[in-house]
């Protein structure tokens, strides 16, 4: 019997996009302003709509071309289906979608916000937030509706809807991640691109707009105002949406990965009210639940005053947010609970099968909650205002731009400590509590709120295109210090969803990493090998170059800007009167042509490796278990360094900004009170511009970078596995051997000797048990549980203080 | 019976250390100048002596609590002896000493260059490089005699001077391991304390001296310009002796570890004409044939023309250089051929036992070499002036130091993808031609020319020296012409020599690493453990930590020399008229001690995570090989970010340093010729100041991280791993068992499982061959023969289809 649970997600994910068509709806019917105001506005949402059309362009041909090649692969490998074509077009067609509606509802909101901060401050926040909760909601609606939709198709196609075996359900979930490669490559281009084409923007503009010809920011004479604008909406808005996208996918498709795995080591099968896949439906129904409780949690963003400060405007939406994770923690009991077997059985490596309760899974996605919050409060310890980091780099702005520089790089470097720390207590302290399963389902519970978490990204750059309007509308001042208000809370939200992005980032990437190792069936990544070595070298390096390619990419992208803009600065007569129209429209195209082009490098970098690494060695008739897990040492090469050098660019990159902000309302250096134009702030004016592309560009694109590259490696993963996850325990005769000797009440040791039959050849696996010999014993019994049906031949006798034998002989519940 | 070979090293150390001595002879007798050249030269050298004092005491105490904790775990932990405490001390002493030799020589050469150049070019070219030859002499004799001292001590001491079996001989090693953490110890102080002296002395001296007083660089009014100059040897000569003899030592150790598993992997025992330890003595054998060699090479370096310039006297040091490579190169044909039996078994995790032939093993010290070599010429690609990545640099300065910052920082990261790539094909490369042992054995290789590489370094600060002593003492214009040539020269020789230590700290690290698993006895280092994973990532945040350690202490140690040398400015009487007398001692006493001090934090850091990630769990009780698996994943990580971080930081600022220095010459910048004072130029002069730490101080730290990282766990690994590289192939019997199905001619699998006792508990060990029946066929024929007897139970049946057994019983030759 199939279990009405698999519908639940597809339910969730439908309700929430109802409720985002009505939100936009609502947003759109609001007021827009007019005259001057309107037009910028559509400057800027034509502007948009160009990136969005060249990328989509480009991406059409990326599509085809990849789709191509999944197409050969999947005909001359026997273990890969044609159907992951199919997934993977999906993925991309919905991310890109998502992006879509992400970037029209912020492009449309910003001036609705204007028009609203002129009349209150509570007004503009509820449009600018409910624009940003549209976004959250496009997307995470739209990624579980896609890929629990895909789910039941393959469940029926390769299934028929019911369980078989776990070869089986391999087979379903390797086609499944087609959709999550799709949704990760839009993201490659709409974060990487869309991070080149923002800071292009931004520079072309600063350096001939305001250096050469003397004007102010956002003046409406600069050709190129309207593509800094469009670049606040395409690197923050849809960069970001397409990479929680990508990361909201990856982690759920892994962690669905990894229950499947659960379910062989409890033997192939087993019994529940969920059709015998709880585990592998349960991270996406915490998803799905995830959407409901965004909505709750998006509800509770208001204020009601008027007069209200930035700290009110970040208490609303804290109570959202932390209403929000705590439901997800009930919810996650709940699911877990309820879904779960009691216990299960999970093979850890090296400590062979243990015992794990479903209170243990669910103290992981406690684990997960946890490093969610606490990265956002790390994240903005290094890079707040007024925080002892920032304040220490605007005193070093003192002695110059060198001085300033060395405290900025020095403070990312020192964020890396507690950053990777909290990762690796998250990955030991969710790992022991259930294995991998247990990561995974960390990274699933904080990605559940992923549709609160964008809607309060993607509420800052509303607000801050919505002050630009202002500005360039000329309003009077209370409109720019209401939308002043909400930008400055934008700034602080950008920082923490930063800190979010990347740990979801880390965590999907480890969850992928895992569910790569069990595609593959290797029994681990062993760097004591030499070729597994390099590869990790090889890996670290790559999160290096790739950031040094997208900086340069911003140098040169903003070459071109600069000189367009002094083209027309020479040409368009009457340009600096105000009488001759600068064409905004030729600035957004050579942003958007120069950052598509410019991505090329990176991103075939990032493309180009791990399929190097795979399919060379196999031409030279390399052993495919021998790639697979240089291929592994190289994935975790990547996400290591990818990991720290995305925390070091970020939060130096931030620190710098802040630094640079903080002259503005004054600091005492040496005593005295310092302000904007003294030589400190120029100095820290130099420092924003290293940080620039670190924050905007190079950094948040690591993010990217490790995800596609675990993502990659998932996908090569059967071609170089051959299903070898093949579900030998329900399939085959199994013999285990245990050797126990007992030493004393305190020391015993069991080796237990698993012999079974694979693809026609005998193999052999073996587990070391230690400890006292009541645990010892305990496992042994547990061995005899669940799942797997035993006889014992001899009786253990543990007074004993020799070694003694027992042969347990499994007979699998589901014999084919 | 015990052959002469053993002792060839200690003659060969010998003769160079009696070649040193006569050289340091001939130098000391060399016109040492008069008047203020005489004297400046003494300040020199006293604020040198005066460096080394504090540096002593430090290090006495230093010595004195490492050596109790070690005699406490040596008492406690039954696996170590007591020994290994003297080994430490010794360790410490001579490389301390090796430093006091290299200091001393390098502060005396100076003044005798300076000298020199008064008459002819040849004649300050033989002086420098002659002092260049004394330090590097004095450090490979001191650390080839000491090394092969105490392993001839503990080999009579723990063996009786001949071979018993695998077992004791790692005792031998692990108590030589003490020796290695001893120097490199003080590599420690000396380079990463150096490095924080010489920078905050340079940043001190410069801020106060050139920019608040006005006076020009090296003026003698200026307080801190001795401890200026004196920084100049306390980092570019002492810190780099340190370094490298620490790698010396650290090499040779590793490759003697693994050279005992060779003959391990041969059965316990081989019999050849150097009492049965040839694989462990050819390493020493290497390198005392290389510091005869490097004698030979420093000979060639002389030029006879008067009117010589920079390419010729490069073309000198090259011909020195490439002249001691080639016979390096022969020597190992002839060591390698000589003293290793021609075939020998090693074996290959996941691929069994290979049967490896001598000649591939002289293929792996080729790869090495060939590193070296190569890892010079990328360095000075990405660094060296009139290069195009400088060019690059130069014409971002026009735009100012932030565009100049990022293209500086992208170089420095950029040049991580050759180098990484070079490494990463050469640990491929020599572990396909011989394992880990040829990995080693490559490190071995390229480290045998030290004494050349330290001549070539070395002699680049004294001609430095050389020309601020002329300066200061007011000499003839053609003088600082021809002093100015070799620090030309010079400068390029620093730039190569920093990637030659990174390329000798990067094997020598993975050398260790690989001797720390033969250490612990564990099968690998899995990162698919969580545990494990977390780690890697806590070891690969580690080394971005430290530097940003290491450039803050810059700051802090710079801030109290630019208070000591305002307050000498406004408390002596008459100092800017040159009356009053500048105190130069303090200045030197506080670079000292704020160096000294600054350094704590980062040592810690190395030091103690180590210890934390060893000891903390086993007071929980977790399982040793967990532990040690876990360690090794954080050495993994620490080796791979840390060799990042230093191509990366060492490039990053010798690029900014030459992009600086292309403005002295005059630089085309948009078809204008731009000079010194240009805002380009400032804008390079910022990015001077941000590589300063970068190139000096943090990025030349990376290399004694890490590899003291490898080292400490090495000294550990005996507590985790309590010897269980007991040799059991020589002591108890084992059963193979081939389990061997042919599928056709060309596919064919053995699965042999090997059955031993290991400390009273029965072990199985499985390796899978597979290829074409003839490969599999011949692998196992192989397993039967070298250092292994046994008897076929049943003949192998190639024509049968189906899966067939065959048993082996060993019967070890030096049964005990």
């Amino acid at each position: 019997m199939e279990s009405m649970m698999i519908w639940m997600p597809i339910i969730m994910a439908s309700l929430g996009l109802i409720y985002m068509v009505f939100k936009k709806a609502w947003v759109m019917k609001q007021d827009a302003g007019d005259g001057k105001m309107k037009e910028i506005s559509d400057h800027i949402y034509e502007g948009a709509l160009a990136f969005l059309n060249a990328e989509y362009r480009l991406l059409a041909i990326f599509v085809i071309i990849v789709s191509v090649l999944l197409a050969i692969v999947s005909f001359i490998v026997p273990t890969t289906h044609w159907l992951i074509v199919v997934a993977f077009i999906f993925g991309a067609v919905f991310s890109a979608y998502a992006g879509n509606i992400g970037m029209k509802i912020a492009t449309k909101t910003n001036v609705r916000t204007t028009q609203a901060a002129r009349t209150s401050l509570p007004n503009a926040l509820k449009i600018s937030f409910d624009g940003g909760t549209v976004m959250g909601l496009g997307v995470a609606g739209l990624a579980v509706l896609g890929l629990t939709a895909f789910f039941i198709f393959f469940f029926h196609f390769f299934m028929g809807g019911s369980w078989t075996n776990t070869m089986d359900m391999t087979i379903v979930l390797e086609t499944l991640a087609g959709f999550s490669l799709g949704a990760e490559s839009i993201a490659l281009f709409a974060r990487v691109g869309g991070g080149i084409y923002t800071k292009a923007a931004d520079v072309g503009a600063d350096l001939v707009g305001k250096v050469e010809a003397g004007i102010p920011e956002d003046d409406p004479r600069n050709p190129a105002t309207i593509a800094d604008n469009v670049g606040d909406n395409v690197g923050d808005v849809a960069g970001m949406g397409a990479d929680l996208f990508g990361s909201y996918v990856a982690t759920v498709l892994a962690a669905m990965v990894l229950g499947n795995y659960v379910i062989k080591d409890m033997g192939g099968s087993i019994s529940d009210a969920f059709g015998g896949i709880g585990p592998i439906l349960l991270p996406m129904a915490i998803a799905g639940a995830g959407i409901i409780i965004s909505i709750i949690g998006t509800m509770l963003v208001k204020i009601k005053s008027n007069d209200a400060k930035e700290s009110q405007v970040m208490g609303a939406l804290n109570k959202g947010n932390w209403t929000s994770i705590a439901l997800v923690a009930i919810s996650c009991y709940g699911l877990v609970t309820w879904m779960l077997p009691e216990t299960m059985n999970m093979e850890f490596f090296g400590e062979g099968l243990q015992e794990i309760s479903s209170m243990r899974v669910f103290y992981a996605t406690l684990v997960g909650l946890i490093v969610g919050a606490v990265i956002s409060s790390v994240t903005e310890y290094y890079t707040g205002l007024g925080k002892s980091p920032i304040l220490k780099i605007v005193q070093q702005s003192s002695t110059g731009a060198g001085t300033n520089i060395i405290a900025g790089l020095a403070t990312g470097m020192i964020s890396t400590f507690p950053s990777v720390l909290l990762f690796a207590g998250a990955i030991w302290a969710s790992y022991a509590f259930a294995g991998f399963y247990g990561v995974a389902l960390a990274a699933s519970a904080m990605m559940a709120t992923t549709a609160m978490q964008l809607a309060i990204d993607a509420f800052g750059p509303i607000a801050d295109n919505a002050g630009g309007i202002a500005e360039m509308s000329e309003q009077e001042p209370i409109v720019r210090e209401r939308t002043d208000i909400l930008d400055s809370v934008g700034n602080t939200t950008a920082a923490t969803g930063k800190g979010f992005a990347i740990a979801s980032a880390a965590l999907t990437s480890l969850a992928l990493f895992a569910a790569y190792v069990t595609f593959t069936g290797i029994d681990g990544i062993n760097i004591f090998k030499a070729p597994v070595l390099a590869m990790l070298f090889v890996g670290g390096m790559v999160p290096v170059v790739f950031s040094a390619l997208a900086m340069n990419a911003v140098g040169k992208a903003a070459m071109e800007m600069v000189q367009e803009v002094r083209r027309q600065f020479k040409d368009i007569p009457g340009i600096m009167e105000g009488t001759g129209k600068p064409e905004y429209d030729k600035c957004v195209a050579i942003s958007t042509e120069a950052s598509l082009k410019e991505m090329m490098l990176p991103g075939l970098l990032t493309i180009g490796f791990p399929l190097i690494i795979a399919f060379v060695p196999m031409i030279f008739g390399m052993n495919n278990m021998a790639i697979a897990e240089m291929l592994g040492g190289y994935m975790a090469g990547v996400t290591v360094s990818g990991v720290l050098w995305a925390i070091f660019q970020n939060n130096a990159g931030g620190a710098w900004d802040n630094a640079k902000k903080s002259f503005e309302a004054g600091v005492e250096i040496n005593g005295e009170m310092t302000y904007k134009g003294s030589d400190a702030h120029k100095a820290a004016v130099t420092g924003d511009t290293v940080g620039d592309p670190f924050k905007d560009t190079s950094g948040p694109s690591m993010n990217i970078l490790i995800k596609l590259t675990c993502l990659i490696g998932l996908v090569i993963a059967p071609i170089l596995g051959g299903h070898s996850t093949t579900d030998s325990h329900a399939s085959e005769k199994i013999k285990k051997e245990v050797n126990l000797t007992v030493k004393s009440d305190d020391l015993a040791k069991a080796v237990i000797t698993t012999t079974y039959t694979e693809n026609g050849f005998e193999k052999t696996k073996k587990e070391i048990i230690e400890g006292s010999l009541e645990e010892v014993e305990n496992k042994i019994e547990n061995m005899k549980g669940k799942g797997i049906h035993g006889e014992k031949h001899f009786k253990l006798d543990s007074s004993k203080g020799e070694t003694q034998k027992m042969v347990i002989l499994h007979k699998p519940k589901n014999k084919s």
